[in-house]
């Protein structure tokens, strides 16, 4: 059926067209259904949504994913993907070989999918699992679908976090660490989903986040490293789209997991690469022996792959550094850049930096390039790489004013500080969005306090957002305080 | 955040707001989340996506499914709703109680679930299944989540058959010869989803079939029984919305697929119901011993919502009747009434006929009402309540006058005829929205036919259609022939 373009101004995350009722019944399509839309540059496949009076008979309204598609155009209804049969397939609990794996990914990246089946994707994998050599096709899979940065080096340094975990800052301070023994680290982050603030919330603070692909290569050369959201570099955008299906359902399957954390690493041209796996109360590996069981099989697809890769297990029972926010976890990198900070935080950014100098076979020492404000130069040059001012100050970070310090109800010994909650406090004060909210912690797990000193203050930039933060603080215990006696009776 | 409504003419299938980007950003929320619209009627949950133009700051724009929501609104992010824990722990294998299953129903029903959701939530269902348990608790949440007739009588007989052959038009034939024998029969049916005709497209042939509940009322007790489209009455929502999760990607479980049939019996108002179960190669159901073992089940189930059953497996490895598509399948169905028409569709209406009034014990012969054209009478009754011709012939039935006859090509006995072959190309040539489109079979399995002797005739109302219909039946074959010495060889 020939009909006539008509762009109409709705950002829906899928590639949607508008078609009149009168020519959807002539089409037989029904809403959510898929069709062919040949224009003069190719042919795109779009998801119908019906309308009587934004586009009259005769026209298809195309909807801002579809901006470069004019003129007369041929629609049609467009097959069930291939890749439906491969989810089928995987629902019954049959492996996918590395061809169907590439039809699934093809067909996830390029919108072919409606989301029930998005959503039947990620069941099927989180319900039957991937067995290692699925995981294997995946990453491979994954990897070859977005675009690819080669570098023109021998060495390219990169690390990761499975996250789970408040604050746990480090990358700020390891990449410029790393950056400043004379590798190159093209580090691309996340922005927050569920936390207070991702890497790439906490760094532009600093600086800009959001460049191309040439934009980073740019940077990269200039300062040896780069920060930057890796939502705009597009390295993964079939990534992007599978954890959109399994954000909502909270579904973090340790197959899709690793394919999608290497085939990140291997899109991005890195060579060796750190992964810290925090576990423990609260994080996304509860075990030690789960989390060994995960990096055996890390290791074993990097392998795959043709990438060298170390698993740091860490310590994830409660948050690292002190401060979670945008501005507050500013504040502790700063501090750590300067030679002090928070001991946990400055501790295993120096751990996992030793842990890649030792895997790229550099001989350095991430104390001294600490100490001896290596590591602070370099990333100064990279905040001005990134289009920031090299010379920021603690000072410069503004946090919330409006605050709320939260006392300990008796005296005694921390025994846990809740990642989740943590969170969600600080979400509740504003962050990531306000960059100055957020929560500062006063303790640690292990630390004795007396009744009425001070656990944490909770920052907000609007009054009515501290509030908000605050109901949540009274409803729930963020850090719990036990007596000695309560201890003693845990102990049995 | 305080919102005027501005109604937007999109007929999406979820209830979709826009939001301008800028009061998205203050809200936080992102393309597909969800939202609390607190209007003068009530709380609305609603689905998010972004514009720029289309409505400006401090407008939300709302999509038709929202029309009754007016004036200015209260818009809060939603929390995520409780049943996505549950869909969780389904993919987690653990079993739901009647509490959870009824939160599921309940958030389907208000539309609380993303499609991503949905689609895990069939997922799961298909690939952990449902215990007899968890398809009662199932049966009696969907049961309870629609509208619910109840009759003034102690007998209200209905029938349903689980689908998957071509033509089979058993329907408008049983419900008129039950209805002559005295018992009430409101029976709604579905139109086609992926078949050429659903019983209420063939049933438009002769009247209306969109109907609300109380006009449902009305024509039943005007004709003691209906045959009308369930979409219109509303009866189960909720089934409905599973069901579009389910086809895209033809998942069809068994424990979901007995709730759906069940409640929407026990909805209806039924007390006695005969089910029938087609099995063979290309039916839904494969073997004899899985027919058996699901009409246990149903019976199971049945029994405990209060629901006497009958299941009759028949075969269902070819099309029943002559015809396939509405206009053809009602000649069929009219020539069954004045006790003609195909031998296999007059059978199988009789038997299962039988098998009701047994059921239902009234001492009643469906052969004898047949032939005594009772049946016939009751069915013009029906039709005239429905607002059609209650004396409509069959050469009122025009059929697509564009025709292609296709030719044995040897000598042999009809092997197979292929029950989703004949649908495709019945639906390519027109069927189900040009009623008079489909497929006229000449022949049935077992038949001897000489080459060059018709097998089926393809009608059209459109040439082009019937191009379109040809070209499939060239690529395929819908009717198999096998010689004689073939044959021998197939014995091995």
């Amino acid at each position: 059926m020939q009909l006539d373009v008509e762009p109409v101004d709705i950002a829906s995350r899928s590639p949607t067209v508008l078609l009149n009722e009168a020519d959807a019944a002539e089409l037989g399509a029904h809403p959510l259904d898929r069709v062919h839309v040949e224009h003069a540059g190719g042919t795109t496949v779009a998801i119908v949504e019906l309308t009587d009076e934004l586009v009259a008979p005769g026209v298809i309204g195309t909807t801002r994913r579809l901006a470069s598609v004019r003129g007369t155009v041929e629609v049609s209804l467009a097959p069930t993907p291939a890749s439906v049969r491969y989810i089928r397939k995987k629902l019954d609990d049959i492996e996918l070989d590395a061809r169907e794996f590439g039809r699934v990914v093809d067909d996830i990246t390029e919108d072919r999918l409606a989301d029930v089946e998005l959503g039947a994707y990620v069941a099927a994998v989180y319900a039957n699992g991937l067995s290692l050599q699925e995981t294997m096709h995946l990453t491979e899979c994954m990897a070859d679908a977005g675009e690819v940065i080669s570098w023109d080096r021998d060495v390219v340094a990169d690390k990761h976090s499975i996250g789970g975990v408040a604050g746990n800052r480090v990358t700020p301070v390891l990449v410029p660490l790393v950056a400043a023994a004379g590798l190159t680290v093209p580090k691309t982050s996340s922005r927050a989903v569920t936390s207070a603030a991702g890497t790439a919330d906490t760094m532009e603070v600093f600086c800009d986040v959001a460049f191309s692909r040439e934009e980073v290569e740019e940077i990269v050369e200039e300062a040896g490293a780069c920060i930057v959201w890796g939502g705009a570099v597009n390295l993964s955008p079939v990534d992007d789209k599978i954890i959109r299906a399994e954000t909502p359902l909270s579904l973090d399957p340790p197959g899709q997991l690793i394919a999608s954390v290497l085939s990140k690493k291997k899109s991005a041209g890195s060579t060796h690469v750190v992964i810290d796996i925090p576990y423990g109360e609260g994080a996304k590996v509860e075990s030690l022996a789960e989390a060994r069981e995960f990096a055996v099989d890390v290791r074993r697809v990097a392998e795959h792959i043709g990438l060298t890769v170390e698993c740091a297990i860490t310590r994830g029972s409660q948050p690292i550094g002190r401060g979670v926010g945008p501005a507050l976890e500013a504040r502790d990198v700063l501090a750590t850049l300067d030679g002090a900070g928070p001991a946990d935080l400055r501790l295993k950014s120096v751990r996992l930096a030793d842990l890649l100098f030792e895997s790229c076979g550099v001989d350095a020492d991430a104390t001294d390039l600490l100490d001896s404000g290596a590591a602070r130069e370099r990333f100064g040059a990279i905040v001005a790489a990134q289009g920031g001012d090299p010379d920021v100050s603690p000072g410069d970070l503004s946090v919330g004013r409006h605050t709320r310090v939260v006392h300990a109800d008796r005296a005694g010994v921390v025994t846990h500080v809740d990642n989740r909650l943590v969170n969600d406090i600080a979400r509740r004060a504003g962050a990531p969005k306000d960059t100055g909210a957020g929560i500062d912690l006063h303790c640690r797990v292990g630390d004795a306090v007396e009744a009425g000193e001070p656990l944490f203050t909770v920052h907000a930039e609007v009054p009515a957002k501290l509030d908000d933060a605050g109901s949540l603080v009274d409803g729930s215990e963020a850090v719990r305080v036990r007596g000695a006696q309560e201890t003693l009776v845990e102990r049995v």
